[in-house]
This record gives C-alpha cells, structure tokens and sequence, in this order.
C-alpha cells in the first residue's frame, strides 16, 4: 500500500464537494488503490446518529470524521471526506490527526457564491433556510469559515465539475498522492519494500 | 496485506478483556502486521461521546465499534475490540458487518462469576454498583447476555491470563487469521499476489 491521505472537501452545501469527489474517487481507484469515502451522511448514519447542527455537535461530528481519517491514513488507505465543515480549527485539528498518523491532508475548498447556490438550489434547502424553516443552515443562519490555505480551490460557480475535480486529481498526483504509470524509478515504494521484506522474513525466506 | 480479522472480547467489566487483549495484540504485531485496537474507553473518547449506558446507547456505541470494525476488515486491518458488548443481537449485527466487509469475526467471551469479579474488584467498581451509586452496571444492574457460540471461551476465574490469550492465539492460527513461519507454500496470498500484479501493471511493468 502507499502512502496514506485524506481528500478533504469543504464547502457550502450545493458547492459541488460530492459532484467533485465522484470523479476523484473514481481516478484513485483507476490506479489500483482502495479509497474509503466519508460522506457526511455516510457518517452521519454511522457514527454521529443524534447529532444535530449546533456550533457543539457539528465540532464533535467532523472531529470524528477526523479521527477516522486519521486512523485509515495510518494503515495507508486513502480517504475522501465530503462534509460542509464549515469551522476552521476543527480543519485545523484534524489536520493535525491525519498528518500525525502519517497522512497527507488535501484541504478542497469548494468556493460557490451565495446567489448561485441559491439559484441551484438543487435539494430545495436555501428556500426553506431563507423562509427559516431550517435552523442553523450554513451560509445562510449559520457562519461558514473559508480556509486560509486549502491544498486546492475550485471556482465551482465558474468551472465544470470534470475541471474542478481534474484540479485536485492533478494535486493528488503533484503531492505524490497519486503515482503516474512509468513514473517511479522503483516498483514499490519504501514502505511497501519494508512491507515485503518483513513479510518474507515472516515466511523464513530471508 | 493479509485477511482482515476482528478479535472481540466480550464480558463483565474486570473479567480480563484489555489484559489478554494485550498479549494477542502482542503476538499479531510479532507476526509482522498491524492492529487496530479499538478499546471501549477509546471508542467512547473519540465516537460515542455523551452516550450514556441506556440500552439505547450502549446498543449504538457497539454498533459504531462493529461499522468500524468492518471498515478496517474491509482493507485487511486486524482489530481488537475489548468492550463489555452485553447485548447477544447487537454482538451478531457487528459479526454481519464484519463478515459482510470481508473479514472474520472472532468472538471471545470471557467468562468470570460475580462473586470472583466483586472480589477483584481492582476499579472499585463492583462495589460503588452495588451500593448504588453507579446505575446500569453490567452482571448488577443490568443485563449481559452470554454469547452462544462464540470461537473462544476464557474462564478467567480458573486461567491464568497468558494461558486464556494461548486459547485466542491458537484459534487465530486455527482460523488462518495469522500464518506460522514457513507454513505458507508461497510467499504471497492471492491476494497480495493481486495487489502486486496491479500495482505492476499501473507501473507499467506488465
């Protein structure tokens, strides 16, 4: 297995974190890696089921999200996580989890003015979060926490999904997330070499 | 990677779960792989915080160790878990996601009377229930359903802590979890031997 990292989206809801990460999900595992995709509702079933949308919950909700990442980068397995997250220090802490345990954090910031997604509106939720029949609707009742320094930036209002997503496929591959056919001098990595060898040498063959 | 497995403890509190967990975390990683050990106290710091011991809620925190659990067989990472896990039905909900992900369940059920366990009582914990002062406590207060067919059975009255860890080991061989040396005819599972093809292949060597 190569190196562990964690494809972290952020964004309005509507901003396209989902649309985007299909397409990078779907290149990760064109080169042969497993990836385990986090979406947020995925985990809001799972793990944070009776969490609500409160400043409080929504921290508790994506640090869990950051712990899991932290704890599949440690065993080398990439990860797309596809929440709105909309406050930077609890990025910033899972930042640190994921970096700790030996991955590599890829911030995608999804940026999309307030006008288009209201005019998208895909799901109907703008309308009611402006009527006020959604509490706490992030952008609309609730603050969202741009990132300072986000691996990648998609322009989601002006760019198509398929060159939005080809951005942070590129990242993934400038990173060495993500490895080019033909591009390594060597079949395997160090890691995978150490792997080998400690498997061997399990086996009695060295 | 080899298959993934989940070793799950199950039994009263004090009944020996972390510390025989101990010796088989030992062994896996002297076997050269990995290990998740997903330990009550951990799960309930970074996923199941502010769940109470309701039914409810001890039926969800498990739930959640079990979804965990199954996500790292998924990608071949063997797990420990050392909870108390009373319930018999959400004991066999977390064997299905598991099996489901790929992985094998290996349930150990460490049995131990209550009079020996209110004589241990190296927390302080047997009493405090008994008196009273802590409500829904597991074998006192509230119920813990043994499981019926479990891989291995510690009677940790009568064993010594390393011969009830010998029991889980020997059965993790049994059960081709973890390979003695030289006991393989090649060096490489077929699935090793499928990731390494398919790495070969992205690199362009087949």
């Amino acid at each position: 297995m190569g190196k562990g990292f964690t494809v972290w989206f952020t964004g309005l809801s509507g901003s396209g974190k989902t649309a985007i990460s299909k397409f990078v999900e779907k290149e990760i595992l064109k080169q042969g890696r497993e990836v385990e995709v986090l979406d947020g509702d995925v985990v809001r079933t799972h793990i944070s089921k009776g969490l609500g949308f409160s400043k409080e919950d929504r921290d508790a909700h994506i640090s869990r999200l950051g712990w899991l990442a932290s704890r599949f980068s440690h065993y080398g397995v990439p990860v797309i996580t596809a929440a709105i997250s909309p406050y930077k220090d609890i990025r910033n802490n899972c930042r640190q989890m994921i970096t700790s345990a030996g991955g590599i954090m890829v911030e995608v910031y999804c940026e999309c003015d307030l006008d288009t997604l209201v005019k998208r509106d895909v799901k109907g939720l703008y309308k009611k979060a402006i009527a006020g029949e959604i509490k706490n609707f992030t952008g609309v009742s609730d603050p969202y926490e741009a990132p300072d320094n986000p691996e990648v930036v998609c322009y989601t209002a002006k760019e198509t999904v398929e060159e939005s997503a080809q951005k942070v496929i590129d990242k993934l591959y400038e990173l060495g997330c993500l490895k080019k056919k033909g591009e390594a001098d060597e079949p395997y990595s160090e890691e995978e070499k150490k792997e080998i060898d400690k498997r061997l040498e399990a086996l009695g063959y060295l």
